[in-house]
């Protein structure tokens, strides 16, 4: 029996000697590794975490004490120590553990995580509620590198400083490279620097600053004045002393008896506390070491090689379709600018990157900044491309409407990952853009029915003086030939794909595949349908769909968007704008809930949002038995 | 003639010598102080800016040199010194000035400003705009310490000092409490340390560290590793040279001369630079000086005294009742929370702060923080009550979505500024929250019709185990009593008002008062209407509306939020998923664009949506000539 196999909880844990914790970090990567290369997920971060993860749990006591894991992505090992153990192999797959830290699925997770950079706000909103009920559970929260460039780590951070709440920030540093030599220094620092010893060096210092010629006595006020200047001097915590933070380290990540060390002289502290660690993306399986980025987010792969068991799709993703065509139309279009906000893979703007390197900016995990940077760079003549993820681009909402719309700038949003993921889940599906950006007035919204369409747009956007998105679904194209011409689509034109008097379909982006299926079997069943690819969300074609829904009252409208406020809703708004009345229209698209991790065509099937369930809710439409729509169906 | 009246674009002040600008100064005072008296606006920022306004337009050249001022409330002597001294006096009026900067104004405002902290990004936008173009232009950023605890300002931070763009930063301090002493000694610094001495003491402080016992060298190669570290330890800018940012300061805003030349010196320079200025609030004019936050933002008054024109109203103001009634129910309910980002005034929590002042946090300009801080202590068993506008709300769109709704969290959102709010146009208009909340699984939105059922939708809201919303206007209550006993509305409950068989008005919020009015002049007309107050946006009394619109089916739908999406779009979901069609529906709210500044009641008639515009649409609804109606009319 292993150790992992005898932990069902983190007093399981305690019962192991120090001795037998890096056996256990082994066994644990192994479980990990296994498991992601069997359903995919989030390898390398979580790879970097297990001793720390193991740490934390051997020092504190949770579920009393809370951890805050932040984006919850490398949360694996913590999903592993805290009961959950043998449903891991469940991990990301439908009805199983979720990729990421979630409060409906264990107590010993304290927060639900996803988006970046939340988890020092929500540790202090709990360190707070802990001093006001006169508790003393401790918060940790731990966060990447990565995560401190969003802004509301910082705004947390400023707080947490600011009230001096008893929190432990634990800053998982696991992108500078700091070589092994300082390091150690570090290390060395942090374990002997004693709080007498700061002092004193502090008092020689401020003579040694009165000694000096001229202005030596002005500045040794001056430093007196900013109490703790000197301790910020000689650690690297510049920053987060600042802050008002206590700060440690940096010390090496992977030692299990010095984080164990640290964390129990930690433990007995109260105030904010920042304890900085270096750890290695991938550590301890040798692929995910050499190719961190690869690994970070990865499909099913060979253990003992780290290849991808899937054969490449010859059918491209709509991310490299959007990428190469990025490529191609900067190359005559000075005005294009890439801007992405750390994701230049996940984006498909690895090769803009490479070939207009000027034109190419990473704003790091900062959608707020990235908006209304490229707002700024939208006045004076250029054309930026924002390139980011549906769910992500929501941190932006107020820049979009307030730096970009407002003034009605050309900016123009790639949005990736739009509708349902998959795997990831409830945090991470791009179910909500339509309703938030078509209500903001000057913003055009489109969303192409495949790839050709999606360069389409891309030049349509290019072609337009004012703000405008498109999205595009995660994963694999529909397959058609992108078209050497690129022609623009002129705005708020939609087309109708196919003839047929029984039932309008109108459909949007992904949904018009589905549509076009729906309409064959519909035809074997003796219906025939009009299929309308909208393309627009905002402006609709409200000629087309206005004279279209006179001719034929029953419609089937779908989309990859929750219900409320989305494309359905905008036809029901353009109808009745136009006084049609008299039809009856089934709106297909997200329910009013948050959708949950599992395969893109499962949660399609679930909830009705594929070709099939057009064709139940078409049959429903056109049967005259049904209740609902008597009133209409009277007419026929 | 004065000076200022000689000045009809910045080349007209550089004609001017430096021993008249002083004057000019005072001059710009005192309109501003005239004109604000009479319109209201942001007078103490305005005021603390003079001398930095005149200094930045004597040394640059805009509008080739761009300048931003972030928020855009301080802006008045930008304006006067820009062209637009003439029109100054319809400041703030209908189709008048802008009360903030706009780049559809003037030239000379490079960006249009409105929410905090966004001008750094904007302005590295700008300078990587002109960089690539291979102009030379400036990019100068006013920005306040208040809207330094932004999140988007350190993103812009972090990633300026990265890319290490030419781009000079002004961060203007009217808060922190620097003596004068040090005052003086920090502006001896900034003028005296020039870069060699900085080297040699540098040196000589190595040598001083090498020469310490133990570990001195070692913290000598620390030392050299982070290489500016020492500067920033003798400077107080500590946080900006972390970023890369080269830092000056402090330095008194008020005095001309230190300010040009450190400007004319700062102009050559060509990196990130940040000068920090220390200005006063409310500078030169007694009342506000004494009072800087009574006027931040004013109202007309009297210049003498300094005294508020209007008579205090009888009625409160939404915003007292709010905050009468949260230190109310606070008393019996420990779970009760306060939560503001900066605006403890303007959100009527002074006097809960005072009374519980362990149950309120003011988290700085940091809606996203302050949200998912909320959240934490949520999950902790509070009930925390963010008071935020609902144009300030937009920021925190996602932590709304990921850190609250995903889990069902219990934080109440009161949501203060909704509607129209007049004066201050369109950055600050509140809109789209009908929209951006009503999307969202798991959120109640709800809007009270006056200040009773304000407090009753708070107690509500605490009864409520969930997300839960309600927006309200901003200005005077409907002037209802508040009763004593407080009743919480059952979750998604609308109410009949009037009964009426031609007619039925669907109203959310302050539209209620319309709706009575327009009710009461139909009366007249000979047509009697159905009114409800629906109260809730999300759930919909899906019964209640259904059922009429079956007997009533000429409705109208009215809300102060933008048609879009709004509540009148989530009744057309909702009669649509209950099959109901046979209706005609007129939706009024605001159009899709943004609503310019001016009197509140003027906007509410020129965008439809006060009882004239009910009458006038009834009307257009009940004439059985109007093409669009025939249909359903026919039927009658």
């Amino acid at each position: 029996m292993s150790f992992l196999e005898k932990i069902d909880s983190p007093a399981d844990l305690k019962r192991l000697s120090r001795n037998n914790l890096p056996v256990l970090a082994d066994e644990i990567r192994k479980v990990v590794v296994d498991v992601v290369s069997k359903n995919g997920g989030h390898l390398a971060s979580s790879l970097g975490v297990v001793e720390l993860a193991i740490a934390i749990h051997y020092v504190f006591d949770a579920p009393r004490d809370k951890i805050i894991w932040d984006v919850g992505h490398q949360s694996y090992a913590h999903k592993l120590l805290t009961g959950r153990r043998e449903q891991f192999h469940t991990l990301r797959r439908y009805q199983g553990l979720c990729g990421f830290s979630r409060i409906s699925e264990s107590p010993y997770d304290a927060f639900s995580t996803g988006h970046s950079s939340t988890s020092i706000s929500s540790g202090l909103g709990i360190a707070c509620a802990q001093r006001l009920k006169k508790e003393k559970a401790k918060v940790i929260v731990v966060i990447g590198d990565g995560s401190m460039t969003g802004g509301i780590a910082y705004e947390g951070l400023n707080q947490a400083g600011d009230i001096h709440k008893d929190l432990i920030v634990i800053l998982n540093d696991n992108e500078l490279s700091i070589s092994r030599n300082v390091g150690a220094l570090s290390s060395f620092l942090s374990r002997t620097f004693s709080a007498k010893y700061l002092l004193d060096f502090k008092k020689e210092f401020g003579e040694f600053l009165k000694s000096l010629p001229k202005i030596g006595d002005d500045i040794y006020q001056f430093a007196k004045r900013t109490e703790d200047s000197f301790k910020t001097f000689v650690t690297p915590g510049m920053l987060f002393e600042a802050f008002g933070f206590e700060y440690f380290g940096p010390i090496d990540g992977h030692n299990l008896n010095h984080l164990i060390s640290i964390l129990n002289n930690i433990k007995n502290l109260n105030e904010p506390v920042l304890l900085h660690v270096l750890t290695k993306k991938g550590k301890g399986y040798p692929p995910a070491e050499k190719n961190p980025v690869f690994f970070h987010g990865i499909g099913c792969f060979e253990v003992k090689t780290g290849n991808c068991k899937k054969k490449r799709n010859s059918i491209p993703s709509y991310t490299q379709v959007f990428g190469d065509a990025m490529v191609q139309l900067a190359k005559d279009d000075d005005r294009i600018i890439a801007v992405t906000a750390a994701m230049p893979e996940g984006t498909g703007l690895v090769k803009f990157a490479e070939t207009y390197p000027d034109r190419f900016f990473d704003v790091g995990i900062a959608e707020q900044h990235g908006v209304t940077f490229a707002a700024g760079m939208a006045t004076e003549g250029f054309r930026p491309v924002v390139a980011i993820y549906s769910t992500f681009l929501q941190r932006a909402y107020d820049q979009i409407l307030h730096d970009v719309c407002l003034e009605g700038l050309p900016v123009i949003f790639a949005i990736d990952r739009g509708g349902i993921v998959g795997e990831d889940g409830a945090t991470h599906n791009g179910l909500f853009d339509f309703s938030y950006l078509r209500s903001l007035p000057n913003m055009v919204v489109m969303a192409p029915k495949d790839e050709n369409e999606l360069v389409r747009m891309l030049a349509t956007a290019l072609a337009h003086n004012g703000p405008i998105a498109f999205r595009y679904p995660r994963g694999i194209a529909a397959g058609v030939k992108v078209e050497n011409e690129i022609i623009p689509i002129p705005i708020g034109k939609g087309e109708i794909l196919t003839g047929g008097d029984d039932l309008l379909i109108l459909a949007i982006g992904r949904s018009v595949g589905e549509a076009l299926i729906a309409h064959e079997t519909l035809l074997k069943r003796g219906i025939s349908s009009t299929v309308v690819n909208c393309r627009f969300v905002k402006p609709l074609d409200a000629d087309l769909i206005g004279s279209l829904v006179k001719k034929i009252p029953r419609v089937i409208t779908m989309e990859e968007n929750v219900r409320q406020g989305g494309f359905g809703s905008a036809v029901l708004e353009c109808l009745s704008d136009q006084g049609i009345t008299n039809f009856c229209m089934e709106r297909l698209g997200i329910p009013d809930l948050f959708v949950e991790h599992g395969p893109q065509r499962l949660i399609r099937s679930k909830y009705s949002i594929d070709a099939l369930a057009i064709v139940h809710t078409a049959e429903k439409l056109l049967n005259p038995f049904n209740h609902h729509y008597m009133t209409v169906s009277a007419r026929f």
